[in-house]
């Protein structure tokens, strides 16, 4: 099992490193002519906003100026979490592979927000505590199981080094393979009872944050609840000490499959000069992993919406990031990714479809100096 | 002259009188039933926010479980304003009928939003200061155009009362040609070199409040020209007396052509049960006029996104409305009723299409209480 784990340690180390070290920040060249067109488009300048500054990220990671990501996919990681046992969430375990069920069925919130933007949702079983022999047989869910769940992280670590490895390349094949498919944008989300939990301890186990400061209600916990998941993560982090100078050690001792596999495709995306639009809590406790394996991975991030999931919000700061929507939205799934992807694909049609001054003959604007 | 006048003043009030009562407050009953599938969809409750407020709005206004909005058209409204020759806008007026050709050229931010969105983009000629009979002939635009230009606020009304009503009647009859043409989702934009600063005379009109406090810097003016821009609003508003009790009154002495056919656009929606998402400021000044018109027109609204223009948030909050989108956009257009509309779409596909937890199989949450 040691000669095993060491293995498959050292093929993770080749193949994660490519991909590490592969990651490149954005060309200040390109993010340089994306600016100056969209200061020369016909508008008083700077007045789309917010949009501006995503068609420059696009161009900038796609390196033209007419970006596409029409082609979108949403992947959704289920893993189950075996500190559900201490109580800490209002929903039972078994809701996560119902809830895949419901994915594959259609009638989820990411199947429906997923068609409207024109993106393509694949749900992944990175290790819910349930097999899907039906599912995976038909094709309808994609299996990178690590285990049937993680250990309780209250007893001792969720996982081994080794299945943190596996979760992370997984999400890292799921990208190349979503890429060699022409997908021009992702997505990122998640459904694992109780995965707010080991969300809140990573963010603390990196950062050094108070527990309560980072812990939230996910689906709903009471007052009461959230005094109890403080302390059970608290007792986490005393039981198992993850070096915050090593994300695979965050990850192994307080994390979850899914949140690895998360943080894999989010590495994938940009390893592959992909922008990938990062969902709520969950997702960027995944995107916080990423960015501390490899920092220059935010430059391809969007964070999709800001989440109730109070802490979420300083997640992002933490990050840079700073959200597209704020929809009061706290479902996760992939939803607050997909939703933004149409306002991404406005960003690229605004650099790549709009005109300057000079191609439709407007005058200039007599100040050109005004931005917000 | 007179005569004339009273005659079509008359004309109005039957015309218009027949709009404003037809308009009803949103049915409680089928708010009730929307609420009730919305609290049953296999989700944490309340867990998507606003988009369940956007979903029970849609559901109450088509009276259906299954609201459809794909049909989706933005009406475009270009007028000239006559306050421009006391200096309120770096832009020359010459850039709206530049606008109106790069419209139909297709290389405006509204053009390309709209396509992302799957919106028509209606173009209409309110009243600008110069002739499109080529567009008009082409069918590339509609000619609504009540005069070229309105008179200079500061040395009496903007127009007179017929031709406030005109206005009004031009908005209410494109928007009942959209309607039979079987559109399900309507959104409003602007095109006027100066109409921030009618805008902001309405806002100040209407509420009483300071001008400084409702005035902001339209396309980029400089500190100095926003100071005489509110001394010119001030002006105006001293000159003409609008009567804050007589919304026609408004219109007429400090208005514009394309405010009030955004005006008659929004009281339409109301009258054919068609939500209608009002795009920035501009638009939100239309909504403010039809909203004293009919104050059940409001139910029918929704707010595309809150302008960089500052005074639009209190703008919102004196209807009521909360934008869907916050992107530090002031272009105008209709680009953010169009970026919106694609979140709408999805919260059309929230009621429709999720599952229930009957529906699918799904454990319920433990704890039902808990709604942010």
């Amino acid at each position: 099992m040691c000669t095993k784990m060491m293995r498959e340690d050292v093929t993770m180390v080749v193949q994660l490193q490519d991909v590490i070290d592969g990651i490149k920040p954005l060309s200040k060249d390109w993010r340089k002519r994306a600016r100056e067109r969209l200061n020369n488009l016909a508008i008083p300048i700077g007045s789309l906003g917010r949009m501006l500054d995503l068609a420059e990220q696009l161009a900038a990671i796609k390196e033209t100026l007419q970006p596409s990501v029409k082609k979108k996919a949403i992947v959704t990681m289920a893993g189950d979490h075996g500190v559900v046992e201490e109580g800490v969430s209002t929903c039972p375990q078994e809701v996560t592979p119902q809830m895949v069920y419901n994915f594959v069925a259609g009638g989820a919130g990411i199947n429906v927000l997923a068609e409207v933007a024109g993106a393509e949702v694949t749900v992944v079983d990175m290790g819910v505590a349930q097999d899907f022999e039906d599912l995976v047989a038909q094709g309808k869910i994609l299996s990178h199981k690590v285990d049937y769940g993680t250990g309780n992280m209250v007893k001792g670590p969720a996982m081994t080094r080794e299945q943190a490895v596996q979760s992370l390349e997984a999400g890292v094949n799921i990208a190349a393979g979503l890429v060699r498919e022409g997908v021009e944008l992702l997505g990122t989300g998640d459904m694992g009872i109780g995965n707010t939990t080991p969300s809140s301890a990573i963010f603390a186990a990196f950062t050094g944050r108070q527990v309560w400061q980072v812990t939230g209600r996910g689906t709903g916990i009471s007052e009461q609840v959230l005094e109890h998941k403080i302390q059970v993560i608290e007792k986490a982090l005393q039981v198992n000490k993850p070096d915050p100078n090593d994300p695979l050690d965050v990850l192994a001792k307080v994390g979850g499959f899914e949140i690895g596999g998360i943080a894999g495709v989010i590495l994938g995306a940009a390893y592959y000069k992909v922008p990938v639009v990062v969902d709520g809590f969950i997702s960027t406790a995944g995107a916080l992993l990423a960015q501390r394996i490899a920092p220059q991975a935010v430059d391809y991030m969007i964070a999709g919406h800001c989440s109730m999931e109070y802490p979420h919000q300083m997640m992002l700061e933490e990050l840079g990031l700073s959200s597209v929507l704020s929809m009061n939205m706290r479902l996760g799934e992939g939803t607050g990714a997909a939703l933004a992807m149409c306002i991404i694909e406005g960003a690229a049609a605004v650099i790549g479809k709009m005109m300057t001054f000079e191609e439709c003959g407007v005058a200039r604007n007599k100040s050109k100096e005004y931005v917000q």
